[in-house]
């Protein structure tokens, strides 16, 4: 029997020896190690972080003490110290344990997270609850060095500082972003590594918190000598460690950034198991048009906010960009400001940021950005309905992007159109514009000349009557294979690629109702608030049916795709029938 | 001739001596006087940077040189010193030149800017654009300290740390934001105060800017000295300086907070030129039901993000509050995140907004609240079609808020709806719930009892046939007003308040078809994206017409109201002419 076996709760690790606590450390590596080479999922910051987590547990009484884990890439050993090895251990159940905090799974966690800068803010509102009601358990966020940046860390590290009471922030300072790292922040996170925390120049000192530095955060023993030290604390108590990244695995130690998150691997060899196919994917794609724009035009910029793995900006291709590449961490508002004004000063930024972050700059968007008209160009990767977890969908961006004004979304359906759209935003000076990177690649058959200057334009596919199904974006193949099915029932649909989510073709619109009594919409996201709802407004007092097919407004958590598309109907058969009924 | 008369650009200011710099800051305090008693506007902050602002003229070269200003609170010295004196000086043109910065008015201004803690990242990317370019003048930000807290300014500063080029950041401390300052930043602001900035505990040094501090911010020569000195330089740069808000007139000096911003006043007494009714309106209608209801229940907590004074908070009111009130300074981001982990913790939090900067917070709407589902309550005032500038419009939030899962967005008419909706808010325990806080008082006929927590319930006001109005929030009293037109047409229209913007009715929407052949609705707001859509795609498959009514997707700057509602269709008659145009 394994330590990890007797483990079901926190109070089981404070009976721990010392030399026990070593071993249970070494047993969690193995179950993370486990999980993440069968299932995938963050390596390095939680092996970074599993002896800090023991001593946590060791210290405090969760959940009478409350701890908070930032952006949850870090929550594995929380995790498999409150009764959640199986989700570790046991392959079959491995799927019921998400690789984030969840109150559903345990009372241990408060808070379903999975975007970062969230916890310091967070645990203030915990404090504060506690404070009004009187009560006196000591509560704890822990956020990472990367998570820092993020302008909802800064705002609430500046509250949590004048808080007056116990609020114990522990900064795990592991020399990484999801990337290197990138800002000022940094500067002095290094200074006082540098001074084993003594350096007068204090960021958090600065602040008004009180300060504490642990030259090892991978030091049981010293994480609980200070973490027993500041337990019951009633000052906003920071504290400032320094671990490995990727600790005790070779693999992720010597690439951390590979290793922040990776797919299933085989622990031996390190190698991923996976057979990489050789076909293109729109990371490439984008990367070999803005490299070789870039040696063309060097006001051409590219931007990213924290997450360059996730466009294929490895180390190596961001070095080929030079200077024309600015990762400015995890700070999107900031790039997308930063977007605007490149702009203004006469260069051609281009932004690369997922669906799901995208969200976390709606404001910037909307005044920096549009009010003021700047030519930018934004790369919304990513955007489609998943099977993500819950804090990683990506179907929310044409309602929160389709209705700010002035903003031009695309919707490209073909490597040829993404990419004529990818030329013509960039060089056009009328408009931000946003492009929604399809999630496959297929081909145009023909070339795509359009400059999609005369805004608006929708292009008609497969022209029929009776049906005509406007397919957005990645769904045009979706909308092809139901015109195909319908035919099959004697009914020839026309197929139309909007193009312009943002926008409609009233032409167009007027002439359908000639000939076509059914209109259908399909997009790859919430159809509330999105781009089938405005089709449905223009025909609303004609006497032409219109059908939005998209997904329902709702929060899902790891449904499996195709559940998901059955339960939207977004199957030619699914749609067909839908038609039908109403025919 | 004044020397303001002469003052025709920037390179004007650079022809004066000493002595009539200062008589030039007379000038510009009497002009800043003149307009703002006269039409309203930003007091405080204005009076308080004129010496900076002729400072910078005089030294700089603008617009070679970039000046990017804040919010822009501060920016009517810029203005006057750039060619538009006749908006301070001259009655008619007064409203010909906004409150903030505008590239349209001037070559010396970069963007539109009227929301806090973007000039830092706006500058960042002028200064990147700029080196891209090989270009070399200088690029200038100008925040005030209370802007300083905002989440964007501070990822901004982070950047800006290590552009490793030419940005110069003017920190312009006033020890105020709109009200008092709240946050860890201050404490070090202060310290930097008290030793004349020579503490080795600095903030802006630690982030790795040289700094320097000027005591007297209010001395031309001083400023002039030190922007000298630092012009050109190659590192980024910080100069905190000291100045004193509404310098020079003493109602402002001796009440910052009143004069941060002021409707039209008498100059020689400070008494503002209105005679302020004594109709009721929803800052005191909100303040006295949750200080009534804060006396009860000490788990009522409010929540403002810098802006008190917005909602009627005054600082008598705040400290009535006590320790049930939060200002948590100009940190929207935060604000919500805490109130989601205050409900977590077992409060009853409650964030008051206005509708324009509630679009800070999406990804916080999202993640830290909707996801978690915390029953938090969001008040949102101001959520109106408007005349405000086009930085401060309230047309968004529907759109925004409304498409977001798990969050109940209710749209009261009446006060006694209000305040039901706001106490079941507080006390259910099932969802984030936003109110749209009615932009006019009017009043129930009857008690309104209802808990409202079978959601998505539309009440019918009206029973009618042929034509059913939808009429939305402050809109009741637009679709009463329709009916009564109609009824003069013979149609005795259908008024149903759908109190609900968040979700649809669907029995009595299905209902309706019985006897209804024309739906309309009419939100206070942008149509795209918002509630009446879902209306019409819910029709879309029926023979039903359904107008939508609301704003249109644009953004406007100043437009008078009755325009605006002539544009959009939103009167009486005009709706009515449009309805039987389809009949």
């Amino acid at each position: 029997m394994t330590l990890l076996d007797k483990i079901n709760s926190p109070q089981d690790v404070k009976k721990l020896s010392t030399a026990k606590l070593e071993s249970l450390a070494q047993e969690i590596r193995a179950a993370i190690l486990n999980r993440d080479s069968k299932i995938g999922g963050h390596v390095g910051p939680n092996l970074g972080i599993v002896e800090a987590t023991i001593a946590l547990h060791y210290v405090f009484n969760s959940p009478v003490d409350k701890i908070v884990y930032d952006v949850s890439h870090q929550s594995y050993p929380h995790k498999l110290l409150t009764g959640r090895r199986d989700g570790f251990l046991n392959d079959e159940k491995m799927n019921q344990i998400s690789g984030y905090t969840n109150p559903n799974e345990s009372e241990h966690d408060f808070f379903t997270i999975g975007h970062t800068s969230t916890s310091v803010s967070l645990a203030c509102g915990l404090a504060k609850a506690r404070d009004l009601k009187g009560q006196n358990h000591n509560v704890i966020a822990v956020i990472g060095d990367g998570s820092l940046s993020g302008g909802e860390a800064l705002e609430g590290l500046s509250n949590a500082a004048v808080l007056n009471s116990n609020i114990i922030i522990i900064v795990n300072d592991n020399e990484m972003s999801i990337a290197e790292n990138h800002g000022g922040l940094y500067t002095n996170l290094r200074l006082l590594r540098e001074t084993d925390g003594c350096a007068e120049c204090n960021l958090f000192k600065a602040l008004g918190f009180d300060y504490h530095y642990v030259a090892d955060g991978n030091s049981i023993s010293q994480m609980i000598d200070i973490l027993s030290r500041v337990k019951d604390t009633k000052r906003p108590t920071l504290l400032h460690i320094h671990t490995l990244k990727g600790k005790g695995y070779k693999f992720a130690e010597e690439n951390k950034e590979q290793w922040h998150w990776n797919l299933p691997f085989d622990i031996q060899s390190g190698k991923i198991n996976l057979e990489l196919g050789n076909e293109e994917n729109y990371n490439d794609i984008t990367f070999d048009y803005l490299n070789h724009k870039i040696k063309q035009d060097k006001d051409v910029v590219i931007l990213t906010a924290g997450t360059p793995g996730a466009f294929g900006l490895s180390p190596d291709r961001r070095q080929q960009l030079g200077a024309n590449y600015v990762d400015v961490g995890i700070a999107e508002e900031h790039a997308v400001a930063m977007s605007s004004a490149l702009a203004k000063g006469g260069c051609k930024p281009v932004f690369c940021v997922w669906s799901s972050f995208v969200q976390r700059t709606y404001d910037q968007l909307s005044q920096d950005l549009a009010i003021n008209n700047n030519p930018a160009v934004i790369l919304v990767f990513s955007g489609a309905i998943s099977a993500m977890d819950v804090t990683h969908l990506g179907c929310f961006d044409i309602p929160l992007i389709g209705n700010i004004p002035n903003i031009v979304y695309l919707a490209p359906t073909t490597k040829e159109e993404y990419l004529a759209m990818l030329e013509w935003g960039i060089e056009q000076t009328e408009h931000p514009v946003v492009i929604r990177v399809p999630t496959q690649v297929i081909y145009a058959p023909a070339p795509v000349k359009d400059d999609f200057g005369s805004l608006n334009r929708f292009e008609t596919i497969r022209l029929g009557q009776d049906v005509a199904i406007l397919a957005l974006g990645s769904f045009l193949t979706l909308g092809m294979q139901t015109a195909d099915k319908l035919k099959e029932q004697g009914i020839n649909a026309t197929v139309i690629n909007p193009r312009y989510i943002t926008g409609i073709d009233e032409n167009l619109l007027n002439n359908l109702k000639e000939n076509h009594q059914i209109i259908v919409t399909l997009e790859d996201g919430e159809i509330d608030g999105g781009f089938g709802e405005k089709i449905t407004r223009f025909y609303g007092t004609d006497k032409i049916k219109v059908l939005n097919f998209g997904a329902k407004k709702e929060f899902t958590d790891r449904v499996p795709l195709d559940e998901l598309y059955r339960r939207y109907h977004l199957t030619p058969d699914l749609i067909t029938a839908d038609i039908l009924k109403i025919k």
